[in-house]
């Protein structure tokens, strides 16, 4: 269990790379190992991928040595998964793409340019519909379940057979749940969650497995249903961001791997970056139909994908974002009757806010709020953390993870059942809305239990009516029972195997304590007319989410908008800006920390100062794997069989049979030329564009781009290809097929700067070269990600993570 | 007048490299020359500098071996300014910057990041101060001359003297104009206009001299009250957001060159890459105070200046933004009577709209009136352009420029008075509200004058009444009259020679033929409920700013936070985009027209796709005047005096005395090691970090990064430095000062390589290598700014510009 492979820190001089590396490289180009299975969102892809793909399952990054058996002491925190692969938002201008573009007329430009906007359109619209359907059925199956029970409580009051319709309640609920984790757990373990961390690490660059499949959008979808109408303290939002960028995934590609089906539309956009483009699209038409707020669907792709602002592109995701509030509102206000009031612009808004003033005196406030909020965050995330690993080391089985789902189902319905047993906060029905809402249960007649009424409500309503319900309506005792429930039961929910947001809980609880605020205000200044409960509702809401997501200026605005309120602008950005630093003091945000529990490279917002003094030498990945620009099929293969990576620089002046370490001092490997792709020598490989003598190039002309977008996105395994043995001592010209201008850093470049080409170029891997234009190493994002710097308490330290084999 | 240095415009081979651009290489590196007046803000930047600068004023971007005197013949909109040098924003990462980061604590970085926090919020909290400011003093000097004018009227109406009212109106603003125009032409040419232009040329990376400077803001403040309060159709939002950029300029660096105080604080700020962030902030923090829209602030400021989306970044400036938005209500809300209200977010919001509903059916005609919008500002682009082409030829002197202004203000005073003596459209005064704001001029009692109360309000004033008025309020006969004189008026007054928004103006030609639409629509179907005047008037108003400055997020989510409704986000989208669809055909936005008129090297979005077979040896300058990393101080000295370039690559393997043709095939100018800045140069010079013998390096150790930080933003001349003869002979070891790390591309990298690392990084110049990482030619931001795409009627060219030595 030694680690294999580990670089040498210090500065190095250029002589001096590969001090530490030389030995044990050969032994970590090892064969495939089927990755065992784990709890999280990964387990499927293994199993699924190894059977469709074979030796290509645990294809990681590029030209990686650094495989390593962690030792069993390492934490799972500080290990950096080697199973996931990224994303090349780089365009390969090779020699096949420059003929495409020269054959291209000004037509086709305008054609691509049109179909790009309609596909921003369509997924604006099926993203709408998508988020109107869940919505009609979870109100549907909710009104259902509570319907049933209201009547037997009412009878059941006089005959004291309270226990029957708990009974039946609680059933209700946890055959719902049944439905919805088994069928996460068993077919779409990635539909799990709310979806958000997956999305992030897909627009970061990272291709997380199944993430954008259609299976797992269907599982979303019914999952999600199941898991609210099963009265789960979870939300239907975060689900919804989910599912607009599988739609976006979907109809950008004209085609379904799952279902094997090809339109034959879209061939265009059959490529990472185009992909990319599409799903930052539909994340935001989600968040836009989520919460009513286009603009913060946008910002909010900005924020967690955007590496490079493109005006188009905004504005296009921007048309999405808003066709998707549109859409929804048309179809909402069908459905409620009302059609074309279009006043539904989102599944959830935050109601009309009467209060729209904040004095000057109540920023201190506000900051006070923000530090509970920060707390309770960190708070939240610290156990929720816990109990994640806990998770991933011993509920591995499907029945397991089946069985935790329907115990919290359980358990959240006997809390909220016993604690409206003990709660006698009964309030007067004051007007005929509240007597169709209220529920009177152990009230007497003329009364309702407020307990009852959030208890029965759909999360959402229940945040609503936090936010906007008489100061009366909820006693302190009732509000401290309720959030400290709706605290515990919600942490325990996320993570389950049910889709699940955690917007509509943080703002639940948020609310709570806000009010709280209020009614503690209200005690210390009864006079005080600018205590108003929305607003501290409102606050400790933003606080609280804050604190447990650490979103920025898109959640900012995401709240702004749901509330139809600007002014609140500034109190919400404050709240959320404190909640933030405070909850940073202690860990990350939920999102990253559950990223960050996978192993999944993530690449940051900016490259610590910390790591500036850092040099391309020290971080990249040496040896190298490369081919020459006329390459026989034997190596190929024998290279692509033998090793995982995924890029191969293409090099001159440069034999691979001499042993490396006596060809040069510096051990470099030939004059840099290009970069060629796995992929793209697969396509060669089984188009056989290969020639028996090495100097007819008379070949390059058979294939063309279309040959290599069909492969896309899934590429065959290199032991599918059949390669007679003659053919092993053929030739391939690479230079047509390789990128000539992908980019290259110098040895002494520092990590900031390669950092910050990586990640505003959307890079899948660097090839760094010395002052001669040769290669002496790759950089790749696992490079990059392995650094990860943590602060506790304001001692900011450097982590350098392991790279695990799996 | 023959076309000097003119590149091969056809694909070469690496040897073929420079096979047209071997002639006149060596007369195209000339002397200093003086720059000829010109009208625009560029004017006084020459004179000014070269008093200050010497030969430094005509420095161009580095390496430029291109320029020429333009041919006669060749229009104004086709040559490319030699003169506007680059903003750099990548960071030099020398030996001097790695010590500096070592010595670094952890306290230092927070330290430095609690400093960004505090510059951003004063700048916010500043320009809301300045926004109070001008809009108090616009309101006093305007309710001063209309209460004046007022009692005149009512007096001559009787007494049949209107001509004195006439007359002694008029002069009060011809002698507003006056002041203004005198300021700004004859002091900060810079200052007129806008001010759009030229913050979005400085956050693309353009060194827009004076934009910045105290003296500028100070005019630019005087100016635009005086502008908006002597009855010129201009807004005084658009100088807002030039003054918040002004702010945060002054502000970050702690120091003002104008009055020769540094207050010593800031220091570690004094660089492009942080000043030009934080300009960033006060750009919107301008807006923010401008509109209430501190969202569409921080977009704005991403739209026209972000080439890399970071959200730390963008997180500071949404609390500039905020803050800005805050201050300004906070003070309006004293000024105005009943503080703490805070309901007045913006200089102007749009008010409160009534209406919030739109069908499905609307929108085809939303889509016309966003044809409609695209078609009248691309005529107002077109007349406006050909007024600043005859401007630049003819009105060059600083008399002809403010008569010109005063003959605007004189024509639009006149207009009015004229208008209102021929219009008879009286309405019934209904409420008390209008018996206050309506003026009874010639109507009869009971009765108000439609025309009196739009002209003598302010702008912004008239277009909430052409927004909110009830429907009879204005007649059809007054609202064509009223646009139509808009329009001239407004097409003629931007580009004088005064600070003037072109927002308002635009909004109030739309806002009118808006309302038209409405009463057309009205007339069609009478009964038709949705047609409500102030969704017709807002449409129109959008449409009208959207076909005229083409600017697309930030613009929708500017209107959609001034009206403060978020449901007219998709139609104020549809009309926005299907304008600037329209628009684009016939010509550009007005500010890229303005931009592109003054020759100003912008580099755009997004590389077209008719560029895309261009590789980096057709776009690059060549060949390279380069220093090798020991250089003699003679040769720095001379060839700084003799070249005006910015930026020098350092090699080794390279004698710059050997005749270049004869030294190498492919004309490459020795192995690349890094770049050195002629900034960089000056200061080794000034301190004499040489020494007598090559072989000596401890002189490094007396330089550090303080030393340079010292000098920025303005070093001095070369031929201010002295240097014995003696000297000349003295040795500079250049390596501990230079870029080693600075971006290098390959010779066959295609444009849209180069351009989006351009682009995405920020560079200000990047050099080309060939296979064996020598020099062969340098890309700075001409070689791309150079190539511009036109389209007229969907036929879409590509021009090469010349590039003027002035």
């Amino acid at each position: 269990m030694s680690l294999i492979g580990k670089r040498c820190t210090e500065y190095i001089e250029l002589s001096e790379i590969g001090c530490a590396l030389k030995n044990n490289n050969t032994t970590s180009y090892g064969s495939t190992q089927l990755v065992e299975d784990s709890v999280n969102f990964l387990t499927s892809y293994t199993s699924t991928l190894s059977s469709q793909q074979g030796v290509n399952t645990v294809t990681s990054s590029i030209n990686e040595p650094r495989k390593t058996h962690v030792p069993k002491h390492i934490p799972d925190e500080k290990i950096l998964s080697g199973k996931y692969e990224s994303l090349d938002y780089d365009i390969v201008e090779n020699d096949l793409f420059e003929e495409m573009l020269k054959n291209n007329t000004n037509k086709d430009y305008i054609k691509t340019e049109f179909l790009r906007w309609l596909i921003m359109g369509m997924i604006g619209v099926l993203t709408g519909l998508v988020a109107c359907f869940i919505d009609v059925c979870v109100i549907q199956t909710t009104q259902l379940k509570f319907e049933y029970i209201k009547d037997y409580i009412a009878t059941c009051l006089e005959s004291f057979c309270l226990e029957v319709p708990l009974l039946i309640w609680i059933c209700c609920n946890a055959f719902l749940i049944l439905i919805g984790s088994f069928l996460t757990a068993k077919f779409a373990p990635v539909a799990s969650g709310s979806g958000i961390p997956q999305i992030k690490c897909f627009l970061n660059g990272v291709k997380v497995p199944h993430v954008v499949r259609l299976k797992t959008i269907v599982i979303k979808i019914v999952g999600v249903i199941c898991a609210v109408s099963g009265g789960l303290i979870v939300g239907k939002e975060g689900p919804m961001i989910h599912s607009g960028a599988v739609i976006a995934a979907g109809i950008s590609q004209g085609k379904s791997s799952t279902f094997l089906f090809d339109f034959k539309i879209f061939e265009m956009f059959r490529s990472d970056h185009e992909k990319r483009d599409f799903v930052s699209g539909g994340a935001a038409a989600g968040v836009s139909a989520a919460f009513g707020a286009p603009v913060g669907g946008v910002l909010f792709s900005l924020e967690e994908g955007a590496s490079f602002w493109n005006q188009a592109l905004t504005w296009r995701i921007f048309f999405a974002s808003m066709l998707s509030t549109f859409t929804l509102n048309v179809v909402q206000s069908f459905v409620k009757g009302h059609p074309l009031d279009l006043s539904s612009p989102g599944l959830f808004n935050f109601g009309k806010f009467e209060t729209t003033t904040y004095g000057g005196l109540e920023i201190p406030i506000f900051i006070l709020m923000g530090i509970v909020g920060g707390l309770l965050g960190a708070l939240f995330n610290h156990i929720n953390c816990k109990l994640t690993i806990f998770r991933r080391k011993y509920i591995t089985k499907v029945y397991l993870q089946v069985l935790e789902a329907v115990i919290v189902a359980l358990c959240t319905g006997t809390a909220f059942y016993v604690c409206l047993y003990f709660d006698n906060d009964c309030q007067v029905m004051e007007s005929s809305e509240s007597q169709e809402n209220g529920i009177q249960f152990f009230c007497a007649d003329g009364k309702f239990s407020s307990m009852a009424s959030v208890m029965f409500r759909s999360p959402e309503e229940s945040v609503k009516s936090l936010f906007h319900d008489l100061p009366e309506t909820y006693q302190p005792t009732t509000l401290i029972l309720y959030c400290s429930m709706c605290f515990f039961l919600a942490l325990w929910t996320y993570g389950l195997f049910v889709p699940s947001g955690l917007f509509i809980p943080s703002l639940l609880i948020g609310a709570g304590w806000g009010r709280l605020v209020a009614i503690l205000l209200h005690y210390i200044s009864p006079t005080a007319k600018w205590v108003t409960f929305e607003k501290y509702a409102l606050l400790g809401a933003a606080a609280q989410l804050g604190g447990i997501v650490r979103m920025t200026i898109s959640l900012t605005v995401i709240i702004m908008e749901a509330s139809g309120n600007i002014t609140f602008g500034l109190p919400v950005m404050i709240v959320l800006m404190v909640a933030k630093w405070v909850g940073d003091i202690f860990n990350e945000g939920i999102y990253d920390m559950h990223i960050h529990m996978q192993g999944v490279p993530l690449v940051g917002w900016e490259p610590s100062s910390m790591l500036s003094t850092k040099r391309a030498s020290e971080v990249m990945s040496h040896p190298v794997t490369v081919f020459r620009t006329k390459e026989t099929v034997g190596r190929i293969i024998d290279v692509l069989k033998s090793e995982t990576h995924n890029g191969f620089p293409v090099v001159e002046d440069y034999d691979p049979f001499v042993e490396q370490s006596f060809q040069d001092e510096a051990e470099s490997f030939g004059t840099y030329k290009g970069v060629i792709l796995r992929s793209q020598l697969i396509v060669l490989l089984k188009m056989k564009a290969f020639e028996e003598h090495e100097d007819v190039q008379a070949v390059k002309s058979v294939l063309n781009i279309k040959d290599f977008r069909d492969a896309y996105p899934r590429f065959i395994p290199i032991h599918q290809i059949n390669i007679s043995p003659h053919e092993r001592e053929f030739t391939i010209d690479l230079q047509p097929y390789m990128n000539p201008g992908a980019y290259t850093v110098s040895h002494n470049s520092s990590f900031p700067r390669i950092f910050r080409l990586f990640r505003a170029l959307g890079l899948r891997h660097l090839v760094v070269v010395n002052e001669n234009n040769k290669v002496i190493g790759m950089v790749t994002r696992k490079d990059l990600a392995r650094y990860r710097i943590s602060s506790h308490f304001g001692n900011v330290q450097i982590d350098e993570l392991y790279i695990s084999q799996s």
